[in-house]
């Protein structure tokens, strides 16, 4: 009876995914329900149509940018998510393993070195080193799963031992992991998370396989304010709390020169510091961008009125603007 | 004999990609080699090692926004491609289709209207609708190949009428055609272009599947200046020229507040227009980005100053900063 009245909590599933785990260092399991969908337009869809009362969607990572997918939902081009806040974020050090199936008849000379292909050579004289070696040969492995984003974090790793494998992108890397336990060919492996790899009963073939060791995902927090309530607040991150953030999107007037330094001077006149700016093409016209940045402060904890101030002049700069967001930092 | 004296441009094959018929439309094959190369960083390589006289790599597309890999090349975060400029742009129209084969036997019951899959519903009330409809019925189509840019141009139609059909991302809409006209199933389907499709043998199953009528891709051209000769200067693309544009990347001191507005601040201070700004990783520390600006004004065609006037600001202002190129523009 007590878990009906829990309130609802939606991520990019499925189970065991980072964003998985992301809800789970902010959202206790004995206080919210956790809810996995199949994609971040799901996670929008449930958070605006108040199926659930927060939402948790992947922003960026710290070696492969910006969550386009993320943004393009935030631009909101055709008013769907008119409602929706970003009330939080969330960060996830990210470790990917390689996991499949073990070649049950690795040949002698086999190893798992790579047989040079991080060699130098003429073209690249200074290729990147992977910063780990797979646990066993990986000569039997044909096919490659996961999602475009940890492709794009273990670089080093595919081209140093997995030349010429078949790369298939998939909506996750806990999808890729659950495609591959289905393998009967025991050729296939995947890009995945150690919970992932438990979870299907697959082997090691290679852990901490990502280009750098400070590999962090950013998540956002979406909700439709002012419903979500503090209770999630109460669950601080481990680290100490570095004030306040604030998001913003906005489109300038487009013959106008000069018309995104003016919006972004807005923040500098009131000593505001930028720590994001992003854009995505607006689709009014091509070559035509909406702009996302995000400051320094807080909408509703603003006692020098800085953060008002600045709001109060980008309406009158730029062609449109929306406030997405502010919340509190503990990182 | 007069062939080997040809210089060589290179492009983001196979034969018959976007960046083909980008590099058709500005390089006069009876004057240059056409070279096609597996990837972006091959087209970088072979420019900087001065295999080649001059590359062409995707930029932006007008849906779907930057592309990364060619943005992370031009970061050149460890000094591989020190010599690299940007001499030039080219946009080509993109028109999707979606090509493989015809079901040999369709049941009377098939249409191609995808039995109401664009019907509103309360979690979607105002789907977006395909501009155009497939040719013939997509009831046999199992796997659907294409370029992830692809993919996300097309998004209405492949939710319309291709449900539930596995996504398979690979490296162009013409090696997708490509593997597609192996497959001996006909379950199979590529978003391509109509020039890979007929190269490859396949059938129409829709034309101009993409979101939108005005998809273009701008391409840049890339070399290693002074070396690119005029030449492909001379064949201009039929529009009419527009002024020049130039592209700057820089990283800002973390620590200032309105760094970032301060250096963008340089370039309305001399009146150039800012055409786009984009950001990535800098992965010198998480969450920190090199940034790249695109203005208005030539660095060697400056007139009044004011190229130079702004770019000597920056030089003071930003923490590291680098002049990617000047071009002429033609559209």
């Amino acid at each position: 009876m007590a878990s009906e009245s829990k309130p609802t909590v939606c991520f990019l599933g499925p189970a065991a995914s980072y964003s998985h785990q992301a809800v789970r260092q902010v959202f206790p399991e004995d206080r919210w329900d956790l809810k996995p969908v199949a994609t971040i337009d799901d996670v929008f869809d449930q958070v605006q149509d108040r199926q659930v009362l927060a939402g948790v969607v992947p922003f960026e990572n710290s070696t492969n940018g910006s969550v386009v997918f993320t943004l393009d939902n935030l631009a909101d081009r055709d008013g769907r998510y008119k409602d929706i806040t970003v009330d939080g974020e969330i960060f996830v050090d990210v470790h990917h393993c390689l996991v499949g199936r073990k070649n049950p008849h690795p040949l002698a000379e086999d190893n798992a070195d790579g047989s040079g292909t991080c060699t130098p050579t003429a073209t690249d004289p200074t290729p990147s080193k992977p910063k780990s070696k797979p646990t066993c040969s990986l000569k039997h492995i044909k096919r490659l799963y996961s999602h475009p984003q940890a492709f794009g974090q273990c670089n080093a790793f595919i081209s140093t031992y997995l030349k010429g494998v078949e790369i298939f992108d998939v909506s996750s890397t806990s999808k890729a992991a659950e495609i591959v336990s289905q393998d009967e060919t025991g050729t296939w492996a995947a890009i995945s998370n150690e919970l992932a790899a438990t979870l299907h009963g697959l082997d090691h073939l290679g852990k901490s396989i990502e280009d750098r060791e400070d590999n962090t995902t950013r998540f956002l927090i979406i909700g439709t304010n002012p419903s979500v309530p503090e209770d999630w607040r109460l669950q601080k991150q481990p680290a100490s709390m570095a004030g306040s953030k604030s998001l913003v999107s906005f489109t300038v007037p487009h013959t106008a020169p000069g018309a995104l330094a003016d919006v972004l001077s807005c923040f500098k006149e009131f000593d505001l510091n930028l720590t994001s700016i992003n854009s995505r093409p607006s689709l009014k016209a091509p070559f035509q961008y909406m702009f996302f940045v995000e400051f320094e402060g807080h909408r509703y904890h603003d006692p020098d009125g800085s953060v008002s101030g600045a709001l109060d002049k980008i309406s009158r700069v730029a062609e449109s603007w929306r406030w997405l967001g502010s919340w509190e930092r503990y990182r």
